[in-house]
Order: C-alpha cells, then structure tokens, then sequence
C-alpha cells in the first residue's frame, strides 16, 4: 500500500505519503522539495530511540546536514519555554530561511516544532514525520501549531502549513495501546462527520482498540480516508473561516475536559471521545439527530475502547464555565459541531447552556 | 491632506489611512471593517499619556469594549516576555478570534503587538496605529512582527497583516527629535531604493533634520511616498520571496551595528543610515554605482541629522561575524542591497568579505 493524498492550498499545497517503510525514505523525499541543506530533527527521547538513527541516517545519506534535538515527552512540556529552547538551537546551528525542522513524534511533538518553525525567522519549512496514529491522521496536516497557555490548551499558535507529511505506518507497532486508542477517537470522528463509509467499515470491524488485532485493509481504510477526509476539510478552508470547523467535533466539550483533568488523567483522543457522547446526546437532545445514530457511535467509541462517560468527580459547572475560553468562542457564545446523519454534522452556537448541563449530568 | 494607499495582497487586503486628527476617527474606521466588539489597545506609558485617552474614546463611542494595556518602553523589553504579558491580558479579557488589537505606538508597539495578535488563538485581528515617523512608514506597514531573540534582532517572528494602519501625522509633534531623524533614514531609503522623485523632494528641503521646520508639503511628500513605495513593494512580494528584500537596503550592515551596540547607542534609524552609508560605498567599490551619486546620499543623510560613520570603538570584525546572523543569510551568503543609480538597486550575496572589511575601515 502506498496513497499520496494532496492537500490543495491557494499558497502552498503539499503532499501525504502514505507507505510502510517510509521512514527510511525521508531523506529523499525531502530531496526532492528543493529545500536548503541544514535539517533539525525534533522528537522526544522514547520516539528519538526508536526511529532518530533511521530518520537521521536517511537525511543524511541524502546529503542534508542534520542536527537533532529532543523535548521532554507530554502534553505539560507543550509550553513557550519548549519552544525557547528550540529557538536556541536553531540559532546555534545557524538554521536559515531555507532550513527546515523535521517533526518526528507525536502530536505535542508536531504542534510545537511547526510552531517554532512558524516563527523562527519568520517562518521556515516543516515537515511533518506524525509517529502515533492520532498525529498520522489529525494533527500533522492541516497546519494548526501551537503550544498550551497555563490557562488552556492550544491558545498560543499560528497556521503554518508543513512541506509534506509523511507516515509509515509500520511504526504504529511501538505505539502504547492506549495511544492508539486515542487516534482512534479521531478516525470515528471522521467517520462521523464526513464518511459514513468509514463508520460502517469501523462498525463491521472486529477488535478495534488493539492494532494488532484490527486488518490490514481497515489499517488502510483508518490511515487513508482519515487522512483525505481531512486533506478534503482544511483544502476547503485552510484557516478555519467555515467548513473547517466541522473538526472540532467532539473537541468542545473534549477540550474542557482535558484542560480540567490537567491533560493528564484523561487523555486527548479520550476527551474527543467523551466530547462526541457529548455533542451527539445535545443534538438528540435537540431534535437533530437520531438516537439510533448516536448509540451507533457510542457503541463504536466503546468498541475502540474508549470512554463514553465523564471522568468521576469532575464538576459540571467547572465544565460549562471552560466552555467560555474555547477559541471559536464568538461574542461570548460556544460553538458546537452537532451531527444530523452519520457523516454529516452542522455547525450551531444556538446550544442553551441547559441542554449542555442536562446532558453532561446524564454522563 | 487626505490619502488612502491601498496594500493589495491576495488574502487580505487593506488600507494605510493619512489625515491630520484621524486618531480621533479610530474608532469610526475600525467599525467599518466589520470587527468583533472587544479591543485590546496596546501602547507604551509615554504614548499612552499623550494619545491613549483620545483613541480609547475614539473607540467607545464607536461602541467597542475597549481594554489597554501598557508596555515598558524600549527595544529591550521588545522580547517573549513581553509577548507573554500580552497573552495573560488577552486570556483575562477573552479576546476572541473576532477580537483586536491596536498597536498605539512606535515600531516596537506595531511589532510586538503584531506578533501577539498574530499568534494568539491563531491569529487575531490587529490594527496599527503608528505614532513615530519609523513606524509610519515602515514598520507599521506589511505585516513583518516579532521579538527579539537574546543574540539577534527580529528572530522569533510571524508575517501578520493589519487590518488597517491609521497614520495621523498630528501625532509626530510630541516625537523627540533623534526619533523624527530616525525615520527619516528609512524615508531616505525609499529615495534611494524605489523613488528618485521623492529623493530629489528631499535633496531641494531645508532643514530636515527638525520636523519643525519642514515644510507641510514635504511632510506630506514624506508619508505618502514613503508609504506608496512600501505598500508597492509588500503588494508584490508579500513575504519575502524577492523584491521585497529591496527594503533592507542598509539594513545588513545596520542591524550589526545595532545589535553589537546593545540597541541602545545607535538606534535603528541610526544604525540604517550607517549601513546604508556602507552599502553606498560598497556598490562604488564594485563598480555597481557612481561615486558622485553615493556622496548624494551621504550628504542627504547628513542634512537629516544622521551619522554617515561607525559609532567609535566598534570591532569590525566583530561586525563581519555578526552577518552571519541576518535572517537572509543564504548558504552561508550574506545578501546585500545595492544601488545602481538613485530610486534602483540590486540584490546580491556576491560580495567579498575583504570589500566589506575595507569600506568599514574607511568609515
């Protein structure tokens, strides 16, 4: 299996290659985007040991001159003091215009290097080397970097779209199966919002919260129709003036949550999970969705064994009250995603703050 | 005197608005661009002292919900911690997408501000309101933000439009002589690099050196020309692809100068008059331009109270090292801006070391 699937910008458009092995073709394939030869690598220390010497040796070997550096693993290194740090080694190394800074991790890793590169010299090259499957099909494309304010999450960022993305997915097989499951979150996040064909090869599939169970082909189907669905969503609307939006389904509700349990106790795939039990009860709730679709999703969600209920004790007004410093917040009203079918969401600010709480305390 | 210029980009295009007492019509001109209501003016205490209250009421009457917030003055504090007071101000107010800031102030106001709005949630709105002649027509115009970095001026950084720049030239009555000078380096720079027309305006005034005494229509020559050759140039090279590179005429050996005399002997102005000084010199020496022309520039830049030599006990080679920093270091290569008569110049990376070390020399 090899997809190169296109993401269409008026600026800058880009390529996702899709194919196993491809670690070792890095090198190349940024050889072949004409960029300068200076490369900084940036990963962590678990993902650096599995895959920095093959990343690096591919680089090199294709006459790029490589250093590398390594950012603590985990959402609270997610900061400006971490990107400090990277502004101080492209300085050290004399990173210029034409450099470019190779994102090899997961999705904190991906944020913060596409956001040091957003504004190092005013912005250089980024390529994006997404190692969990949440980063493969969510947060390596479209260009959304950025880093955590103490207060809330991703509140510090820019749009800065990466040269190419480039996932092998064969490195999947060191990823924590908790992980996993939190991409999976994403991939029926898709399924929802835009590819009821998806949903239906995630419904018919068994064992899908441990990958080496789950087919090849529905590996296929995850990475690839994730991914276009994606490239598809952010081609119509690189910075989220409409459609993109469509997104953050699940992520209004997610978001709060995570902030409120410190990005620790409950993970950001698990928080988009509970997100989407969330949206889909508010649009049953207010007549814009079956509640045969929205157990279908929740079925699905358990199936990928992730969670479907709020975590204990959280307090539901301490959820209403973080709702408020979303960023699509809009003259103070919270915008939510709300499916109407399976595969079709639309976008509403109109969520009376008491359907929110009925629903939440259902949970 | 009334001018609009229009800055023609394909994303998003906007005005730079010239007229006596506009600052009063802030808060009219932002409603007409269709903004969220909340407004976050950012100045420094001097500014905010003389304009502060005239554009925040400028700004409520228009029906805005206005917040300010103040800024210690100087290149110093032009730094990441600044921008993350910035940040804490926004958080506490809620600035939305929707949102806006006004940068009410000098360059290093319109930059920091510009780079705040440009990396909060994504990117917000800004608005410049440029109050010293610097900014007017330079910094204020083209959506070049950012901080300074530790070891170099202008590293950390973003491209962010402005959704309008208001200039009210009424404002440069309270600016301190030495930062009127200042400006009128980078309005000598447009003579040289874009208009022979408004060099030669320049050459025929008296007394430049004291905004005092030149006359209104030269002042009105100043802005507007100054603005229409920056809005020219940023309208067909957005971010720095080629032409644009044109406006850093002087400011390769300037920005050493400044940074190696701790951006507080020399200012900027300062330091671009010298380096456009060296530039001259070093197209002369290249058989590129015309001494008699180069001794032009020389005395126009004397006429405007700026220094045409290096600041006393600054280390040449020191100066030499410090090129290698420039952001448009490419491969290694230094790009110089070159005049080849007045109103045109060249780019090059083509200049030897022993040219530019023996024309600091003689300086």
């Amino acid at each position: 299996m090899t997809s190169i699937i296109n993401v269409n910008l008026p600026q800058q458009s880009y390529e996702i290659a899709i194919a196993p092995g491809s670690l070792e073709q890095l090198g190349q394939q940024m050889a072949n985007l004409n960029l300068g030869k200076k490369v900084l690598v940036v990963s962590n220390p678990t993902i650096f040991k599995h895959y920095g010497e093959r990343a690096i040796n591919s680089l090199t070997s294709a006459g790029f001159k490589v250093v590398s550096y390594c950012l603590p693993a985990g959402e609270r290194y997610k900061t400006l003091n971490s990107i400090q740090k990277l502004y101080d080694i492209a300085l050290e190394n004399r990173l210029e215009r034409s450099s470019t800074m190779v994102a090899l991790g997961g999705g904190v890793i991906g944020d913060m290097t596409g956001f040091a590169a957003a504004t190092w010299l005013r912005g250089i090259n980024v390529v994006q080397v997404p190692t969990t499957l949440l980063a493969m099909v969510d947060s390596a494309i479209g260009g959304k970097t950025g880093v955590n304010h103490p207060h809330g999450k991703n509140l510090i960022g820019a749009f800065h779209q990466p040269r190419k993305v480039l996932i092998d997915p064969e490195v999947l097989k060191t990823l924590p199966m908790r992980e996993f499951r939190a991409g999976m979150a994403e991939v029926i996040k898709y399924g929802i919002i835009w590819d009821a064909e998806l949903f239906a090869q995630l419904e018919a599939s068994k064992n899908l919260n441990q990958l080496r169970y789950v087919k090849p082909e529905v590996i296929d189907a995850i990475l690839t129709r994730s991914c276009q669905a994606k490239a598809n969503v952010v081609s119509k609307d690189e910075k989220e003036g409409g459609l993109r939006a469509i997104l953050n389904y699940g992520h209004t509700i997610g978001h709060a949550v995570e902030s409120l349990t410190g990005y620790r106790l409950v993970n950001h795939g698990e928080a988009v999970a509970i997100g989407m039990v969330a949206a889909g009860q508010i649009a049953v709730a207010l007549g814009l969705w079956q509640q045969e679709d929205t157990e279908r999703q929740n079925a699905l969600i358990q199936k990928a064994g992730l969670p479907t209920r709020l975590p204990e004790g959280i307090d539901i007004e301490e959820i209403i009250a973080a709702l408020q410093l979303d960023k699509k917040v809009k003259a103070g009203k919270v915008r939510f995603i709300l499916p109407t079918q399976i595969g079709v969401v639309k976008i509403t600010d109109d969520v009376p703050s008491e359907t929110i709480r009925q629903v939440l305390q259902g949970m």
